[in-house]
């Protein structure tokens, strides 16, 4: 058995299952052993930003890495922007990227590339196979490092190098991997200290497992007994949302906006959260957002159990069993006439599924979160690093991590530009992934950016750089394309129809809505 | 002025005219300073890969740079692919890549990233601005460090960082760049020695400004008088070709190939040239491919004054005024019926417009360089690095070069996917680019190279990642929803027309062209 084959059996064994590729010349004995191991799903992607944000949402949905599959450090390349997102959502994945023969590299061949170089920004654990014989312990050692709890997130992004001789040569068969470690318990004396300074005061900041339903639910009991506020952070990479969850406000984006939330505040309580922090820096607002007479307690980590903690803090704060306040069905009703982002959003929380996943990425999309609460059960999967074109590759591994489930993403046009060969991947696999396309034309939040510098007038260099229609991208066209029907509209009731009518079918579909 | 407008005019007092875009907030206030400083024309692409691509074009048809303008390290990362292939052409580009502010960087906002880290590998020279004072200096720097021979290539890619804060902080006003060096000139010594070698097991390898016109015809006169023969390397970046210049072969690209075209030669003299190595590494094939008993030796460093060194070797060996052997004027004629690729490519000689630009990427398109020798005068760029997706916009950006004179690429559908963003900025700038996609929907290579191991049943696994239908890509759509008229052929006649008529226009179109 060869170091591909072994490998690939090795990363099989230990539930890696999907495998999201672009392969080259050098990855030709990996794919060689995908088509010789059953277990291993191989998908193709037709650039490999739409492998890397596949295989985010892909693990944020199973809580498993996903493998991508990528050639050389161009490959790589080009999946770095949405392994950036990936890495702020804490999200496990294994790359393995082929790479030159270790004897051909002193050649400096035209693909030759510092692979390790590049991967490190972007990967916790970086590694280049030495021997044929050693791979499939280096993969072993890749879905470790991949389940291991990191000080910023839940999984992290591991990249393994695969020299081409250590995949032809003769390798090891497959190697065991251990089980991952579960998250660390926070200790008692965490607890009571927090359990002591919980007032109406008092924000409990939720991110990580901290939103899942049964963190939620807990840190809603300690909110009853005690007073004090929650609130998730401004980009989570998942929150479970709907009816029978408590109500959930999240921190807003722009950092005067966060000023004036957390005024009043003096103790912000981070579960699974950090500390609030502008995205961005400008000459008047600060970089730290905690009020300066604000204390900052940590409850829990993102990477220890978050859930666990707050569920002892609801206990020693002697909360009632269950929250007084849940989310009843409230779907809108009646909306109607000329769309635009806040009837895109009512539209969206009265159709949407039971049970769908719901992706976004920048531009309107977001603004559905909070009537959604009261439309049906669902799961939010948000921009988590600012790197737009995350949403219809992060919806294309949602639906094949979860195919039971229908997938909504809500993507802004600017962005969905970015990887719209997710549309291909997603009608190759027939995948049930409906895709609504705030369409403006524009970078608008650039726009908006830009007025805040101060600036009245727009001139014409600048606007043509914020100006994305002249052409305008005809969407559905451009969707038909790919194989995913696709169609426009321009009224609520249209943008109703068009959702009901697409989730009928059992694939893809995507509407442009003008915004 | 502050730093931004500083920096802006600093670049186009050095003759960097063009930018090519797609900004974030934290470079707002260098769109400001593009806004208000005439002389520096922004092309918004609609991904970063389009960018360096386009950037790329432009230098290789001016041989002065032009700026990117990318958002952190995630917008780098977006552009690292076809900033490989632009190293391996030798092309001088200038990204500025907007950063937090300093203070900003340590709170670890979500698009914080190691730029510098990212960017190493893909560049040869690398600075973040350290104050809005500093900023202008660290243009001219970056201009400077451009446009400096480099031992691999004629130009270089400069990266320069820019905190916010160094761009809306008050700066220097412009600074003075100094001239670019000029290659150096090779020595009589040298020359002496080459021209003592050459006989008829003599190859002479070109490229860089080897492949200009003057550097072939000086070549061609020198094999007329010592016998030896004339390649240029399989990859080159830049070749004038056409009627009026000598018949000029290239190095194959499979290393059996290489090999067999070898077989007999005792010396190979580098013209601008590096000794051919194997393209990937395989089993049973050498990296090096020169002969076991074959001399290199070296005329001039790609960096060096490659013509004059050819012009000096003519002189030294008495060569004739005039090469002896011209390429003719002799189109294809009367091709007709169902295409494949030898019948595209002769259409694409018959077709050819004079003076046009060839952008080629991987896959069917490098077949027209042979016919194309006896068509039209014109000039070839090729796929340098191998990362694919670098035709459609190094198409834009030799148009954007050169206003006067058509475009046409030839792309495969697989590279063509990659960065098919290009299309919407050709259409934007409305520029005269032909595009041919030779469509057979198939990662063919692939598939041929997975024979090579010696797999004759290609398994369904396997299949899935080299079959790029199911479903089919509607390219004439594709292009159409972002403002390119587009068309599909599966006849010689029919290409021909297409091209004819697509070139009547003054704008972009695409042929689909099934093979």
């Amino acid at each position: 058995m060869n170091g591909a084959e072994s490998l690939i059996r090795t990363l099989v064994d230990a539930g890696v299952d999907h495998c999201f590729a672009n392969p080259g010349t050098s990855e030709m004995h990996l794919v060689q052993a995908i088509d010789g191991t059953t277990g291993m799903r191989p998908v193709l992607c037709l650039f490999e930003g739409v492998c890397s944000g596949a295989a985010d949402g892909y693990g944020r949905m199973t809580g498993r890495p996903a493998a991508t599959l990528l050639h050389l450090g161009a490959g790589f390349g080009n999946a770095t922007a949405n392994l950036h997102n990936a890495r702020r959502a804490g999200s496990p994945i294994i790359n393995l990227v082929g790479d030159h023969a270790r004897h051909h590299v002193a050649f400096d061949a035209p693909l030759t590339s510092d692979i390790e170089g590049i991967a490190r920004p972007f990967s916790a654990w970086v590694r280049t196979s030495r021997s044929a014989m050693g791979l499939a312990r280096d993969g072993a050692d890749a879905v470790t490092a991949a389940m291991t709890p990191h000080p910023v997130s839940t999984g992290q992004i591991a990249t393994l190098a695969i020299p081409v001789d250590c995949a032809w040569g003769e390798g090891s068969g497959p190697v065991a991997v251990p089980q991952p470690q579960r998250p660390a318990t926070v200790s008692g004396d965490r607890i009571e200290v927090v359990a002591r300074q919980l007032d109406a005061k008092t924000l409990i900041m939720l991110d990580g497992s901290g939103l899942s339903a049964a963190g939620q639910m807990a840190a809603a009991r300690v909110a009853a007994a005690t007073g004090c506020q929650v609130m998730a952070v401004t980009f989570p990479a998942r929150t479970e949302q709907g009816p029978g969850l408590p109500p959930l406000a999240r921190l807003p984006y722009f950092p005067e906006q966060v000023i004036k939330t957390l005024a009043g505040v003096r103790r912000i309580v981070l579960a699974g959260a950090e500390a609030p922090v502008s995205f961005f820096a400008y000459p008047t607002t600060p970089s730290d957002l905690v009020p300066n007479d604000c204390d900052v307690l940590r409850l829990a980590l993102l990477q220890e159990d978050v859930v666990g903690a707050l569920e002892d803090l609801a206990t020693a704060v002697g909360a009632p069993v269950h929250p007084p306040q849940l989310n009843a069905v409230q779907r809108p009703e009646g909306i109607t006439g000329a769309l635009d982002t806040r009837k895109a959003a009512a539209v969206i929380a009265a159709t949407l599924p039971e049970q769908a996943i719901v992706a976004v990425d920048s531009g309107g999309g977001g603004a559905a979160a909070v009537p959604c609460q009261t439309a049906a059960p669902h799961t939010w999967l948000n921009l988590t690093g600012g790197a737009i074109g995350m949403g219809a590759p992060l919806a294309a591994g949602a639906a094949l991590a979860c195919p039971d489930r229908p997938v909504l993403a809500l993507l802004g046009d600017g962005g969905a530009m970015y990887t719209n060969q997710a549309f291909w991947t997603q009608a190759r696999e027939g995948l049930k992934v409906g895709t609504v396309i705030f369409s403006n034309r524009q970078y608008k939040i650039l726009e908006h950016e830009y007025r805040r510098l101060g600036v009245n007038e727009v001139g014409g260099r600048a606007a043509s750089l914020f100006d994305i229609g002249g052409p305008d991208i005809d969407w559905p066209a451009l969707a038909g394309s790919m194989g995913v029907p696709g169609s426009r509209v321009d009224t609520a009731e249209g943008l109703a129809a068009a959702i009901e009518r697409g989730f009928e079918s059992d694939g893809p579909f995507l509407i442009e809505a003008m915004i």
